[in-house]
């Protein structure tokens, strides 16, 4: 048993990240911060918890987070790096579900979130967190930087295709939608019922901070210059993400055989049978990606569509994928759940 | 470690069982029934099963059946009394789902139902599945007929009140509303999106055949002939029964204090505290029941407030329920899962 | 033509009454203010108003206002008391949207709204537009309180009942359902899509302030004392409301007569045929009121099921229907768009 | 006034054309037909015409519908064309909103329908309904073929671009979504709210009908041979098409200026302020078209968002709009609806 931390536990990442740990067999959730909720029961903010977590919200301390082996951060941009450096100096696993350490060119950071880097050195020390590209990687890390939701479909979906030199890097187009969870628990009112409900479009065309992510991370994939247009949509539902991707081939190559040989080991990616359509329904409250690989019409453009439940394989699940790798447990300890359908 | 088998996997009372049954640590599916389906793979028909089940939907057969010890009917009505004599004649666990065996005189049943009832003499011996109020019965029953969705949110909120002689009986009112997996996976117009989406209506306001059943029940309860209007509704959403419930005080009494104590030892019932509106959405996908109850401006009226998910505690996860206590195991025992918020 | 004023333009309330009154043959709309979009064109802010609307919001000041016949307030509670004596001492029509004229009594108005009433000599002279009952007075009116968006469905549901001293006042139950654009274009996370969607819940069963204004609305139609149990629920849809109503009967009555008769004149509402079930779906945008009467087993029960759209006949068209009667013209003009189904 | 039939008034088209037609100035609905329905009063079908529309539905004959000067058919496809030549040698006006003329190659539609196509000939002599493109022929017409409702969204998005030649036609990408109306009223397992509501997921990968429509069209607007890639995905939303369109740009041009020239003349296609996302939400109920056009990070690739209701500009609404102008009508008669918000 480890003792773990969550700080921020009171936005969806947080709360999903309770809901998976309160379960897990290997730790202990010792110690729960919300700046907002602090002082009140997490079951009576979070009625979904009633009979699973005894503990109270409590004010975010350097001395209680010591006090714990493993330390997630649910917050918003800009509070891990805070923390982790006095965390990492005694000896703490730091896991950000947020996006502090996700980019390694501080510069690039600075620009998307508006503020100077709290810890620049550490950028190139945190491990990215997808384990089905960087597991061994992860294994030995003290530092995690979990990837955005977006980018955990994107990535999954383009890895075989990039890695193989399947497909020409410069034109890569990434057609998200997500459902409004992931923009957290925000009282917005684009995020409204009345406003979200029965309604679809795009946002944040001329730009948003999972872009960059994704570019360094896809040509770190290709070993190549990337080019990729990523259109964000907001879809009338709670949870789940849809990647629609379309590369152009290079060359001729059995795509079912490559995803499925590329995926032959990762325990939450399944790819699909040929012909396919995954829903995310069929992810919903689980910790999987489900791929299915096309060709339309035997031409040059490949169409990969990829679904994730964007607050577990896109945030909690797989922070805590990440936490099972690096303290040795089995990477699907706590993470079995099956997905709620329908 | 038991046999379990499935008549009937393929509707959506049936793909819960199989979610819930497949991680039971004390439960070996075995065999897993569906006309419609036989000879396909459960995960291909309900990808949400990809990688936790390995096994075909296969035709039902008598034989098959008597290989398990207990056998659960995701059935359509009818279909469980042709099958249940002859397997308890084997001696297995009959627990079904379906309504065969909820109603005690087989004239109201076959009223409400259309048909001849198979096996009349079984009616009385069917131990009637809510566990929170036969838990006894239930322990040494060998046929057990698990309520209806609307029948246990309506009995576990009226339950403390009639047991208590608190109210009057003869006016009772179950205002009800459900999402549309109630309906099952019918391809019907009523129950399309493009129908039941953004509506609301109520539904079989004549007469619905839960209604014979909570009368049975709740007379049962209250040891007195009873008076229901019982109203169900639509709900523009997939999962969970909200039960509005209004009575008429007889006596004063501090309600809370009642509900608190008739739910003191029941796992699955959380009495919220005063003053709470407990929503569907924090019960969705677990084996839970979240009552409030209200006593508004202080004057006679009653009104009662009780959530499940239907599909869960309102059908497979109290089936499950029922088998643990059947066969000895803890009441919660592969029932832990926590509501999936958002 | 006829010059209208809007008064809080942009909120839902308000923006419903621009797509009404852009539309309206005898209306020409002259100001339309904000504060929080002054100096910004409608269109931009509502893109459903492109082409429809070229005006731009502006900040209300008492010298424009004053430049149109009839002014509406889609405000918040507590601003038209504020105008209206201004107003009305300038010979202007003044239709208030808002909660500030609805109450007769300033007690209970101080009460419920928190504040000290501004000019509560107008509350006797204000005349509660609800043209289905006060048709007659609203013609001869200068200063209209439109009814709320429940009281709207349960004065309907209730007026042929207890005009004709058909039930027991004294138990009235109004078991009433809402979509979130009732609660107003405000962001409050329990709005959220990620809140509200998928989700049913009742909420202020202690108490909500249409429960004052439908009890002095019911005493004035009964012409006695009142007990009404009423509860409201948030439904996961965008528009409409549902109201069940349960009340004793006193006598024996033809109760589709009954409702036929009260409404054979009323161009909005709708008695359905014995035996339906109407749904919100089948009034969306419309100023409807559809209608159905059940007595479930022939029982001394009745249920009254009534829809409108929250928005239009609960709001911002029966405001319209409410100055078509004022300023002389028929009824309907402006008001038959039909409903938008599905 | 002008008397009309609907052939298939029963369905969500037919039912759409009932609303916009039961409203238009110049037309007399005379024959509603309906093999399903036939016998029933429309309004007891479809109760938001309550009140709207006396007509009962009537089986279809050739002598009835020959009492109207135009025909829509609404029906499924296969219908139009068993009645189309005797119509038009009736001299009546034939309004196609199914497939049956969309196609110019009888070999290509043969292909995609699965059956003889019943007169051939009138292939070439149908005018494509797509009035912003081809208003001048469509004025001359007797028999028209409206488009699909992918097919709109995707030719309106696309038109400018390819007319002008500013991009490469041979790498387009239409990524579309639709609400499940769609569809159709059509009584399917996985158009159920239980299975289409909280989901989302492309289908048709492999190849939609819409596909061979869309290309035709394009190339004659292209002049070029055209390689699209078209992917159809279903919203958990009842109305709505969004459409978002990659291209590679040729050459330097300003988009936004090139668009507002090709729809300025054009009543029902608004283009946004640069920078834009339309939403469904703002069109729905109403026959227009939101256009935005945008050019991320300054690259050569143009993303186009095309947003109608899949219903009305996609359907019915088109069709009226046909109407309107074989008739001579102002092109807006009738459909000057707002689109209804929230």
């Amino acid at each position: 048993m480890i003792k773990a931390a969550i700080v921020g536990g009171s936005g969806y990442t947080g709360v999903e990240l309770l809901r998976l740990l309160a379960r897990h067999p290997k730790v202990e959730l010792k110690v729960i911060t919300s700046q907002s909720y602090a002082g009140k029961k997490v079951q009576e903010v979070y009625p979904n918890l009633q009979g699973s977590i005894e503990a109270e919200f409590e004010p975010p301390t350097l001395e209680r987070l010591c006090t714990c082996e493993v330390i997630f951060f649910a917050t918003p941009n800009g509070v891990a790096m805070e923390y982790a450096p006095s965390l990492l100096a005694q000896g703490k696993v730091v896991i950000d579900l947020s996006a502090d350490f996700r980019l390694r060119d501080p510069k690039v950071w600075e620009l998307w979130y508006g503020k100077k880097h709290a810890c620049p050195e550490l950028l190139l020390e945190a491990v990215y967190g997808l384990p089905e590209i960087y597991r061994g990687k992860i294994k030995t890390a003290r530092l995690i930087a979990c990837p955005g939701c977006y980018p955990t479909a994107v990535q999954l979906g383009f890895w075989p295709l990039l890695a193989h030199q399947a497909v020409d890097p410069k034109s890569l187009i990434a057609d998200c939608k997500s459902g409004t969870s992931g923009a957290g628990r925000k009282a917005e009112v684009s995020l409204l019922m009345a406003e979200a409900g029965e309604s679809f479009k795009a946002y944040a065309v001329a730009g948003h901070r999972h872009h960059p992510e994704i570019c360094q991370q896809l040509e770190l994939l290709a070993q190549e210059p990337v080019g990729l247009t990523f259109v964000p949509h907001l879809v009338p539902m709670v949870r789940g993400i849809h990647a629609t991707l379309y590369a152009r081939l290079r060359r001729e190559i059995d795509l079912q055989a490559l995803y499925e040989s590329y995926y032959a080991e990762a325990p939450f990616v399944q790819v699909l049978p040929p012909g396919s359509h995954p829903a995310t329904l069929h992810v919903r409250g689980g910790n999987r990606c489900h791929l299915a690989v096309h060709r339309p019409g035997g031409g040059d453009t490949v169409v990969v569509l990829a679904v994730i439940d964007n607050l577990v394989k896109g945030a909690a699940g797989q922070a805590v994928q990440n936490m099972n790798l690096v303290f040795g447990f089995s990477e699907s300890t706590g993470l079995e759940t099956i997905a709620l359908y329908p």
